[in-house]
């Protein structure tokens, strides 16, 4: 049976007598059917009727008709209503936004608005570097995208991506204590989309782009880094990447190898491959190769797009040329970032000893990890239902944590390396195995950690 | 001895030794220079040192100073600090985001975020219109600023004027429910500013553009109702429109004359007169004249400005030319939003009887209330510390909260005209008198009568 995914959760809203036995039978039927019954709740009773919530966890869509349509079979019982659990944590959004400031008299109004804000925005009009103390650009992030990279889903637009871009607010706000608000655009033109956000910038203390396609990304991230004040940062490339060196490093301490000495293969040369090959080879790594589409990347391959020719000119010093299969031969890491399915359990058995691999690809990873782990010493990928889950959640709350504490102009190298440390340092040498080679994006000490690397300020 | 404004509240923090009566002496010499103590708070204690933080108010900054120099001069008392209350307030910013849904556990991030929120993003790329219903876009307002006509402050840009916009966005939490988030926008072009309003259009349900000069502001709000398919409202014009309009229904209701038939003078020729001007006329004024700097707008001056021969080309249809002073013998309503200190008190004793004055200048009205009420029947300002405030927050929370429920893709004239009709009605006949012609902002109908008058729905 497969595992049970919590997102393919149904409550169903059943009419009944009431009937001692019908909710044990219910349940009985809906576990015989491979569901699970996660919450039953009786919300009404009239003599002759009893009206019962049953929430239960499907394995997906299909699975969760199978068992509306059990529970439909069950003599005495009428399936009301069948309400997806997920889409109704979405009805009218999942943020909002409060006043911190009392609004309840005469006198309260006057400090928080007219005639006393007047006072302080006449201070800002003359001491604009107070702007971020008395304002919220001293916390706010804008959460910008335009849709065209979203989850595994690809171009579906602003308005469709706006659910991703909330759930990313909430974080913020969860793990940070960051107010981030979505901004979702219009246009997928990069002049458009640099001047928009050049536009929105005053009220802002960062930028975080989202699900901006490659090779578009580059240019948008390099142009507003150059032109705003505040720090700008493409979480798919950047969040990614130093999750990933967080990981690696402790894979690599637990399997007993040096980053600088190891090959490593990257499968996936868009926002994420690219930015985690830059921060490999910032952190030391020597021998990285590049695999794409049409097979690895290689400085003497005139044939390469400009994005792809800069990566191979960076990487691949022995000039590998081949399929992925071949560049795997001997190779100690494997990081996909690329698309489901492309990696063969059996190739795995030709890298080096004690191979490390990372199958990224969501929401499908490059090859099931119960299958790479016959073969790999160390798995992990971007499932929450299996060990070693590399989520950006570990990164950007405390990234732009650190960065606004800091009140940072822009985001380094460096940076991003000690975002990395931090991570992996946060796994003791007692706790770290081969199934535990990540903090959980729970671990309550993550944020701070990674704030005060960013910042180099202690964080309580 | 002028009214105490509460904005000008300050918390002294005194060293003091364990005196029982040295907070008395304080407040007694507070009281004594026209102060009034309004919190006292002791807030550490050891053997041989008290320290007393004294909230009190002044009627200004400087008389602020005056009250801290009388407290120094105490004996036994050191004034350690002063904090101004509004800067305290502002501190860290006046709103924030909150998550609405729960991110306890990995289930819950399931739901919230990936892999569940994937299969939200994709049910709204496939139906668009149902972005409204699961996302934020179904209550979310954007604050739209250029800093460029801020308050009584003039032009202070974009940075400075986020006090105010974050104000606005708490007060439509607070009277309406709706989440609105500041937009402070690095250019005052029109064409940068029509841009980056469209850009940013589709994760939002209305645009309130507030602060942004005339004349551009007509341009801005024309192009953007041209051109998006949410609502877009400039407060400064409509919503001051709407607010004088309800006023002006009621201070006629009391002196019992018609708007048809009465004479109106509007020193003012921006955005809030134009606005004013427009309303007026759509609600059935038939003899308004408009008086700007140089005297009355009339269609035979060719010396106008485009936007001024507009004005002229809709009103003064006896051709009235000449001061503000010669326009105001014999009219029977006179509304300044204009500057302070025009209009002469000695004037409004020319005006026709129960003359009805208007002194809506920020923060100091045309003329004193007080001086106007000793020749005027019905005077309202935009003061807190005087009756009849004319205050816009009695509109734009109920309107956008009206254009929202209706998911309305436009604002019209005749939405205005039922606003005003419904805040006008909120006064009963009962409570109706020269001073009370319009509701507190606090008056818990007042929202949502404008919202139903909007939507044309009931709302409890």
């Amino acid at each position: 049976m497969p595992a049970t995914a919590s997102s393919y959760s149904i409550t169903m809203r059943l009419h009944t007598a009431p009937d001692h036995g019908v909710v044990g039978t219910v349940a009985t039927g809906i576990a015989a059917a491979g569901g699970v019954v996660t919450a039953i709740d009786v919300t009404d009773s009239k003599h002759d009727l009893l009206v019962v919530d049953v929430t239960c966890s499907a394995a997906d869509e299909a699975h969760a008709k199978e068992l509306v349509a059990v529970v439909e079979q069950i003599a005495g019982v009428e399936v009301h209503k069948v309400s997806d659990r997920t889409f109704l944590l979405h009805i009218g959004g999942k943020i909002e936004v409060s006043s911190k400031v009392p609004l309840k008299t005469r006198d309260d109004l006057s400090l928080a608005y007219t005639p006393g804000v007047g006072r302080v925005s006449a201070a800002l009009a003359a001491n604009p570097e107070d702007v971020p103390r008395l304002t919220i650009k001293g916390n706010s992030v804008a959460v910008v995208t335009d849709g065209s990279a979203v989850l595994g889903l690809g171009n579906i637009g602003p308005g469709a991506a706006l659910p991703v871009m909330e759930g990313k607010a909430a974080l913020f706000k969860k793990f940070a204590g960051i107010d981030a608000w979505p901004i979702c655009l219009a246009s997928q033109d990069t002049d458009e989309i640099v001047k928009a956000v050049e536009m929105i910038a005053p009220g802002f203390g960062g930028i975080n782009l989202e699900d901006i396609a490659a090779p578009r990304c580059f240019e948008i991230e390099a142009r507003l880094r150059e032109s705003l004040d505040i720090p700008v940062f493409h979480d798919d490339q950047h969040g990614t990447a130093i999750v990933v060196l967080a990981a690696l490093t402790n894979a690599l301490r637990w399997v007993g190898k040096e980053l600088a000495d190891v090959r490593i293969v990257v499968a996936g040369a868009g926002a994420a491959g690219s930015a985690i090959v830059t921060l490999l080879l910032a952190g030391g790594a020597r021998d990285v190769v590049v695999s794409d589409r049409d097979g690895t990347l290689s400085a003497d391959d005139d044939s390469l797009s400009p994005a792809h020719a800069d990566l191979a000119s960076r990487t691949n010093p022995r000039r590998v040329r081949g399929s992925l299969q071949e560049a795997l031969v001997d190779a100690d890491v494997f990081v996909g970032v690329s698309a489901p399915g492309i990696l063969d359990p059996a190739w795995i058995a030709t890298m080096a000893d004690q191979a490390v691999v990372f199958a990224l690809a969501n929401p499908d990873p490059e090859v099931d990890p119960a299958a790479a782990a016959e073969h790999a010493a160390v798995v992990a990928s971007g499932r929450s239902d299996y060990p070693n889950q590399i989520n950006n959640v570990l990164a950007f709350p405390g990234v732009f944590r650190g960065l606004l504490d800091a009140r940072a102009h822009e985001v380094t190298l460096d940076m991003l390396l000690r975002a990395a440390e931090a991570i992996a340092h946060v796994v003791t040498d007692q706790e770290l195995n081969a199934s535990f080679i990540i903090p959980s994006v729970f671990h309550p000490d993550v944020p701070k950690a990674v704030a005060s690397a960013i910042s180099g300020k202690p964080r309580d």
